[in-house]
């Protein structure tokens, strides 16, 4: 039975999340979250998260410099700490190369994941490295967050508000623009991305009820946000947050920039939910409301065009191959 | 500049430890040990560590049940926290896969890692999916240790016994097995690898100097605990613990298992020093005395036939191709 045939990447995380029973204590949050919650002392939990880069997966060396390729690997896992509100500390590596690799490649990642780990006070204390056919880079980080910090998908409540922080879709427009081989602004925030660490900690420090970082696609987390928090959500099309830079970029190939703000990927901003009490401190920053959460027998629906659709799934995969 | 022109794997890691900096507070040990040492709480260290696996590096399904897979990727990390004298506790799973992969796959691969989990009493708290060529499991496991019972690679002293527990060689005899399309015993050593927790954590408790686990080779374990301790070291083939299954194994394929034994890799036994009055605590174990810690200037040696010879590096990813 294929991948696919199961309904794709989130079918085979949940049926993955069914067959793993906890063996130890102290798992506050475990599979389902952007990273896991670990009991640690009286003031914090631990945080604990992985992510994997793959050539011609996720990056290719024609348009990737080893540097880019080692910030971005950096910077994913740093955005997942950030959406559980807290702060990295300690990173390892396994690196699989290969065998004609070159050490400047090597010298390049590492001088990308250095400038990364400076940038947000994050140590690397270990890894390993092994034979593959493509390079693999896979980053495991621990963070911490302090107890009332902690932002959770599973946080929201009817009659929230839905915020995106920054502008979403940038990064699909600037593949989109890398695959046709034309230039604009979109290619940088496709080669590096940053994402919203800081903005997080202030959020957190506001008081909000969920928060995702941006992987997949806006109508992904929002999903995401939902299926965890077991409510139902209504989006205007016309409120996602899509950059100039974007909507020039898209409209060279002629694909619609909402298409890349709701199901591209890689964007690494935020998706939350707050009370609407809490609308006058956020909106001093760098977020915009996109909906609003329902009851769950409401669905999960976009706006648009004075029209409701079901709101489908971001970035599969199993579906789509990136680059 | 290829890797292999600058002396393989583990030159390219001490190139990787020196371009790292430190930059967050509480790191006790980094790269390069079997495991990270982290601050964690007044009794306490927290252990970090990550390995991976590579489809047609470190396996092949062609002999391999998925099911091996997953107990192996969860042995080789347990592995790593025993030889730290630590117990682990977290782990999280990236995967990648081709885009043909089975969910029957997936099931048996996590069946495998369920069975370790439940052994070792480690919650599997998280992870992520990704698309490749080549079927890439990567773990990265969390773990603790008492302070006191911390062991590392830099802890050898002049005059300390050097021990091996168990018997080694017996992972790379069945792996030449099977290139040779031979049966025997060895070939469930080398899918079915047992790490050495219990009697890692029986080995603190008494007290010894340095421990680490055997991955690349008994011979690269002797030199990683010298180069770590700035010692030298003398050891004696005949007393390299070899067992009668990868003794007969070795010669069906007409291959010396000392060689096996010394540069083959991934029976995760353990390699330790400890003072010559721990000895006969320490013998009352499945653990042999291989050789002794000397002075630097002597170099690594090993005493075989009359003579001595310099004890060659371990297994090389860069230098040899697994399957």
């Amino acid at each position: 039975m294929k991948i696919s045939s199961i309904g794709g990447e989130f079918a085979l995380i949940e049926r993955i999340k069914k067959k793993s029973k906890l063996y130890s204590e102290g798992v506050i949050g475990g599979i389902g979250d952007d990273a896991a919650v670990l009991a640690y002392d009286k003031q914090c939990f631990l945080l604990f998260t992985t992510d994997m880069l793959v050539e011609n997966d996720h990056f290719s060396l024609e348009y990737f410099t080893p540097e880019q390729v080692g910030m971005k690997a950096i910077e994913q896992n740093v955005s997942d700490i950030a959406a559980m509100g807290g702060l990295p500390k300690y990173a390892v590596i396994s690196l699989a190369l290969p065998s004609n690799a070159d050490v400047e490649f090597i010298d390049g990642l590492y001088r990308g994941i250095n400038t990364k780990s400076k940038k947000y006070k994050i140590s690397i204390v270990g890894g390993n490295i092994t034979h593959s056919k493509e390079i693999v880079v896979n980053v495991a980080m621990i963070g911490f967050v302090e107890k009332n910090n902690l932002a959770l998908r599973n946080g929201a409540k009817i009659g929230d508000l839905i915020f995106c922080s920054g502008n979403v879709g940038k990064s699909t427009a600037g593949l989109e623009l890398i695959r046709n081989k034309l230039k604009g602004e979109s290619i940088k925030n496709h080669l590096e991305p940053e994402c919203r660490l800081e903005l997080a900690r202030k959020l957190v420090k506001i008081g909000i009820n969920s928060m995702i970082d941006v992987s997949d696609g806006a109508a992904s987390e929002v999903r995401h946000i939902c299926d965890e928090s077991k409510v139902g959500a209504m989006i205007y099309a016309d409120r996602i947050p899509i950059s100039k830079n974007t909507i020039n970029d898209a409209k060279k190939i002629n694909k619609d920039p909402l298409d890349f703000a709701l199901y591209g990927g890689e964007d690494f901003e935020l998706v939350f939910t707050a009370d609407k009490n809490k609308l006058n401190k956020l909106k001093k920053y760098d977020v915009k409301v996109i909906g609003e959460i329902v009851n769950k027998k409401h669905g999960i629906k976009l706006a648009k065009n004075n029209k409701k659709l079901n709101l489908e799934s971001g970035f599969d995969h199993f579906k789509r191959i990136r680059v």
